[in-house]
């Protein structure tokens, strides 16, 4: 994917927050999205978002357009996003998901232009006219709004972005242990298990005549640890001093 | 999913920006989440998010917690999200999808806390270790950012919380933790950390000048054991004849 982003065209029209148009264009960037398009946005904003300290770079690049029409020539793909209450009985309607993926495939073949609307109103039906489909945020309805969700922009940009950029294939079940991490040697395992077992009976925790079964429950709660072999040597040398505190040896252990 | 998101906590650790706390509870309400905590936040900033226009309900339910450990204390997994490009040594490190996925298995047999840190300066060592793994937004690495890939905390909990409700066809579940295995709560790991180290401080392991790192190394060391509740009880019980038999208590602590 981090190739195809390239050819995503997030279109942000009529936003009127400044604070939207830098969270967005922030939120971007760190997904790696470059390519920043804004379609009447009011005067103000724009500028004091262009100017205000900390605006990444991004937004200086944004190309500023007079209509949706415009700022989606060049683009083969052309989806809005929407509220999830809003009936949209015009287009195709997809979820975040699902949508997202028909996104990716055409990335790798050309532009794709992202629709964002006001943060009041959303796209208007003029906007939408110019999309292909549309795809809605998984968010909870709430009551009437017709923006994404009643969605901060910022938010819903960040969660569209991300969407695109994640990576499905997460190799299913990794390894549930870090290769960094060698485990502890059974041998390891055995002199923490004995040297704890000298320790709890000079404490007193084991009963003279449940020796053996506590031996072997110990046992078996050491190699349920799942010890890496550093931490092996960390429970080692932790314990051991606690033997050398208590006077306890491994040889009390025989009775 | 949507019933398990009840077992989310979402914990904000020393936000300082109340427009972050009002942008973070709007977009855990826009995905279901419900449960907000906040530890420590700039008191002003907390009083103003939540007098401010708008403020959604979920902020003036919203827990407020003096310490870490108070706030995931009834959480069997505590999970912190960092930067892209910070190294993590002492921790598993998980993106966000895979992550993601962990939580959500966990989620649906008991309460998961997922940890944010300030905007300036992320989660702190001492955070941290009350972490059993960490899972990082995989956000383009910028700059020596330690927070969350300098993203917008707002942007950060949208896209978390949303990758914990996104449908996609999860691979064939394999279970990593035995059902019939519940985990150890947070609160039962603090105090076996607590018990512990006041073992080993009465048994001359831990040195005076390096008590606190210790503290946090044992601490992140409970948390990789994967107790179960009825191993963390094992271990207790253990520990706690050990520290009888010391004269060790846990107030020996502090010095």
């Amino acid at each position: 994917m981090n190739g195809a982003v390239d050819n995503l065209r997030v279109v942000l029209v009529a936003t009127r927050n400044p604070l939207n148009l830098g969270a967005a264009a922030r939120a971007m960037s760190n997904f790696g999205a470059t390519h920043l398009r804004v379609v009447n946005p009011y005067e103000v904003a724009f500028r004091e978002a262009r100017s205000a300290v900390g605006a990444v770079e991004l937004l200086g690049h944004a190309e500023e357009y007079g209509s949706v029409a415009e700022a989606v020539a060049d683009c083969g793909l052309v989806v809005g996003t929407t509220a999830a209450g809003r009936r949209e009985l015009q287009h195709e309607l997809y979820r975040l998901e699902e949508g997202a993926r028909r996104i990716k495939r055409t990335l790798r073949r050309g532009r794709v232009a992202l629709l964002f609307g006001s943060e009041k109103v959303g796209l208007s039906n003029q906007d939408l006219s110019h999309c292909h489909w549309l795809m809605r945020i998984p968010t909870r309805a709430e009551r009437g709004s017709m923006n994404v969700g009643s969605m901060n922009l910022g938010q819903a940009v960040a969660v569209c972005v991300y969407e695109l950029v994640r990576t499905g294939k997460v190799a299913p079940a990794r390894k549930p242990w870090p290769e960094e991490r060698p485990r502890a040697g059974a041998d390891e395992l055995e002199r923490l298990t004995q040297l704890l077992f000298a320790v709890l009976r000079a404490s007193g925790y084991v009963k003279p005549r449940g020796a053996a079964a506590t031996e072997e429950k110990l046992r078996r709660m050491v190699r349920r640890m799942n010890l890496s072999a550093a931490d092996a040597g960390l429970w080692l040398g932790m314990v051991r001093q606690i033997a050398w505190k208590l006077g306890a040896t491994e040889d009390q252990k025989g009775v």
